[in-house]
């Protein structure tokens, strides 16, 4: 069995009351950055607008954003930050198409979902049986490394273990990876092990501590900043064998967001967090599948930012997110902001990824 | 590289301190399961006791106990519950064999831990790295196979998911498990999803919720009521595709301690917890390689049971034990307990045993 | 703002319908501990049976027991293994009163719930806000001290600590515990706090281990099974201030269930898992509130065999469960076996118990 | 007993081995923001350089910087980045100070751990005794009030419940809160339930989920996104009873740092990581005691740049951290990056906030 996309049901706007409602209203902007009262503000799913008596799909949405009305009744989701005075923004808080908004949940079939009064085990968590939801990823992936947009949202335990590390290696190389968002920390251990063999002067694989190994963070750091970029680092300095390295020789583009909690940071980390945000959703605008492992903070972040719809071809189709981490807690944090479309595995992301490689690209990790 | 038993170094008895040291004092026990005051109580490792001049090694142990004196020299390490009137007890709470008791802790070696006065990461959580340790551990489950006692100790989630169950299966008939400790609800829902397909009501591959699906377990539980043990159970109902189906069928020894949280009990379910312990011990007595997955009430208790080192053909080897849980809190409660020789793993355990089955088996899990 | 009970609201058996439905079919138990097949398994809601033309309540119910048709008309809830040959089972497994079996799901009102296509947090969690429940709690506690039976479950960290086991201690004081429920070592790191100020050889207030303190807990123990009782132990060794104490001196009942973790164990202590279970449900038939602190293993045990309702004084009423414990896994696991009863707090149980004890006993732990 | 200050015990260099130390060494930053090759780093304990021949303690310290030898023997810890060209850096990685260099890790004398073979219950969980942490801290604040800076970085978490925010306003009004460290949605959350009564749309008493409550927190970003300021939209609002007012009334020092996380952001967030460290320092060099409430990102952060100790009226003293959240992973992983003066506590920062209001502030929370 291969994957097959799920037909996408537009809303029949021929029925009555849909022909009858009004266009949507919009106010101006006023101030940079300040939304009119009652906006209108955006969900995770496919919304319809209706102007000049059309009813018109939001793309590129995200949700908790405005929606401003640009030329040629193109739609734009904005966030609060990035109004600018005389923006047309759409004002209204109804979803029904009453007020010329419609918010479409069940585009995609309704979620069948019993209703005993009496059952067991409704929620997921580490005793959720996860055997066909990796069958079905395994499936999604191969789709998509040719017709989708793969994003990873990656945490620095990715790279603290040596088989997690080459199993995302070997499927940046085989085409599984589009883009990837992390922070400071995942590509200064990255780098770390590359140059040191270890992750915050540890060993990844014997887990010794090295001596002075408190050291190897900062060093790494302190020699990339030497130089303007990753790519002339890894490039002089004839580095090899990493998450970033990968990225650099395949020419996938990697989003570093800083945060607070940084060292250094490498040179490339974006300091500003909405700078950041607008590079995270250049490729959120993009995705197809978001696969998240192990970071709450880059999760999050780009939960919020993934509408869970794509418009590809002119074809409305589903993106799926999958949220994998050891905590049940955390990936349900996702879910619980209104991120429904989200599967949730509760395990160690090194497992998940062996698992991956070992599907995916088949071999087994090698041993030196 | 493969694994090799490391060697075991005896105390140097013959030092002056040792030959001049008395022999034990015992005390007569009065009452039934009532140890004298100032009874020895046994820990994980190795003990001597000068016995007639001889320093003797207690074998067989687990911690916690009272040594009783036997006939010709032998030393029994009893549970406070077991003791007769007239058993001989060994007092003294010495270690160092002044009163004629010496604890060896350092009969494998020295941990080489580092001692630098600022370094990270020095616990085990979901961010250390396990590759190597996943390593080891298919080298020495290859050794044990042939050369050891294996004990699974297995909460019910192993058969929650139909790629562990499987998995587990496989193990099992690839010679890697010599006994099975688990409880009531293990060999139920296993049973439940050899007969329909679910677990608790939950389809194990689909998560599917099927219609009626409480009466599962409890259906499936009344029908072996039915039977005098699950071997016939099995056989006359002609069920197969089941870990308990694969003990039955490879003669694999399985002990299902019950517990207050059961519904039934299946035939076979040991209903005193003490005389659970007895038949669990049997095995631990015997084990040179335990494994816990998921469930804390069955590994602490196994774990307080498990000695160090076993005495195989006279040589002393340790005995490893794994413990695999998705909680921190789990994993770390065994160490925290005094069993210090537990390499923790922090993962789900479906992962866990497909990784197993992939590394040992070899062979991948079939989709019917 | 006091407690006041909900009105519980009975079906209308007047309905034509109900007149219609036929009585309940019985089939005969033909071997010990086995139930005919398709016999109608309880849940924890209110059930109703046609008998003699009559809708019966069934009383002190049970999930997941077969309902046995006594003398006039007097129905029990059994567990299968509690069986007798000639018992008449009753069987059928329609809910909606077709095969004279109702399961009326709504007698205490219907949970409203909101449901608007977009919204956050809907699970309970860390992040829940809990101030309300608390003040239910205080309320309802009040109401129940003189009105209700109060069932607590108790691991044994709410003896680890100092001032959660004085706040323990003074809730019986003061009348707000009824019974306990709990294990062989809830009673030794009591007792052990209570004679050596240690649990598990840490003391309970300063934290610090003591020389020699692995011994504690099994010198107790020793002690203690030299007499018939823990009553005979405490009054003769002259033992004070600890939770198993204020029990014996306000005559409030143990339950001590073993299990196979167990030193020992302690006199009192029910080796026969499914003895203890009886010995458990002669409180929990009476319970009209559960509070389940720090323990999955008596927790789901207890929340197996405690009704959603109790009949007092002729009126049904709602019986109470909370939950308390530091993971959503474990509270949120009551709710998942179909406890739907439950309010689940995620907290330490120490400030849960010295909440309670401040809001209800209303003075502040001492300090010796 | 109230608290007292432990005496700093300064090393001793009138023996010998540090007459005759070198001075330090150091090397001329050549690149803005990169330190020389062999830099020393700092660690989170008191320091001394030798310079001109004296031994001079290195103050405001933070983990992990470079130390800058500036005019008149002041040494300044620098992050990397803020190196300028010409800085004069210490270079050598040895401790002892053989190279000038001396970190003196017992200056407060030495953790005394028992050296025994055989102990239980060596790590800090839920299960651990927390009555005399809590003591102690209660002593503690009661010193710091008048005598400290104490530092609070706080979660959302705590204003999603109406005691425990009630709790920390109070405590802010008593005295105990010197600064305040947190993002944009701690603020965000807090005047959400000020203006609203919810967190996130959920009323944080009575947790029910209000209609539209999803605009809730865009609504109040959205109002305030209007004003320069937070005090500006308070007073121009009438914005009252919530922490960030409670800050404002008092003129107490809230740093907001924003992540990638925000919607909005509000004003007065700082945009930058980078700048909102230097931000935090302000307040972390100061520090003398740093309570870390439910958030991990914000606690990493600072228990990064909060060293060991601090020199207030010439004499050093610790610096205590309380880490606080329901996770043992979080509360360890402070201790896990070398912050070893960590004192964390496993619970609910609703219960613990809700304990410290009542031994501080010593009222009952009003009810309204």
């Amino acid at each position: 069995m291969s994957f097959e996309l799920p037909i996408y049901k537009e809303p029949d706007f021929q029925i009555p009351q849909f022909l009858e409602y009004p266009n949507v209203t919009v106010q101006l902007v006023e101030k940079h950055g300040v939304a009119p009262e009652r906006f209108h503000a955006t969900t995770i799913f496919p919304e319809y607008y209706k102007i000049n008596g059309k009813w018109v799909l939001l793309t590129q949405s995200r949700m908790d954003c405005v929606v401003v009305v640009r030329e040629n009744e193109y739609l734009e989701a904005k966030e609060l930050r990035r109004l600018q005075v005389g923006d047309k923004v759409v004002v209204g808080r109804s979803e029904d198409g009453s007020e010329g908004i419609y918010i479409h949940t069940k585009g995609f079939g309704n979620d069948s979902t019993t209703s005993e009064t009496f059952a067991f085990r409704t929620g997921r968590s580490r005793e959720t049986s996860y055997s066909r939801d990796y069958d079905r990823l395994y499936e999604l992936l191969q789709f998509e490394k040719d017709n989708g947009y793969i994003v990873w949202v990656l945490g620095p335990s990715v790279v603290f273990d040596s088989d997690s590390k080459k199993a995302m290696i070997s499927l940046i190389e085989n085409g599984y990876v589009h883009a990837i968002l992390a922070g400071n920390a995942l590509a200064t251990h990255d780098l770390e092990g590359a140059v040191l063999k270890t992750a915050l002067g540890q060993d990844i694989y014997t887990q010794e501590s090295i001596p002075d190994g408190h050291y190897h963070h900062l060093d790494i750091i302190n020699r990339a900043r030497g130089f303007e970029s990753l790519k002339d680092f890894i490039h002089v300095r004839n580095i090899d064998d990493s998450v970033i390295c990968a990225c650099v020789q395949n020419m996938i583009p990697v989003v570093l967001a800083g945060s607070i909690r940084d060292d250094g940071p490498l040179p490339e980390v974006i300091a500003d967090a909405y700078t950041a945000q607008d590079a995270m959703r250049q490729h959120t605008k993009k995705a197809t599948t978001v696969l998240c492992l192990a970071t709450q903070l880059h999760s999050i972040a780009t939960g919020n930012m993934t509408p869970a719809y794509q418009v590809v071809n002119d074809i409305v189709r589903p993106v799926s997110i999958f949220s994998v981490d050891i905590s049940e807690f955390a990936v349900n944090k996702l879910r619980d902001r209104g991120t429904l479309q989200v599967t949730s595995i509760v395990t160690n992301i090194q497992d998940f990824l062996v698992n991956l490689h070992r599907n995916l690209a088949g071999d087994k990790i090698s041993r030196v």
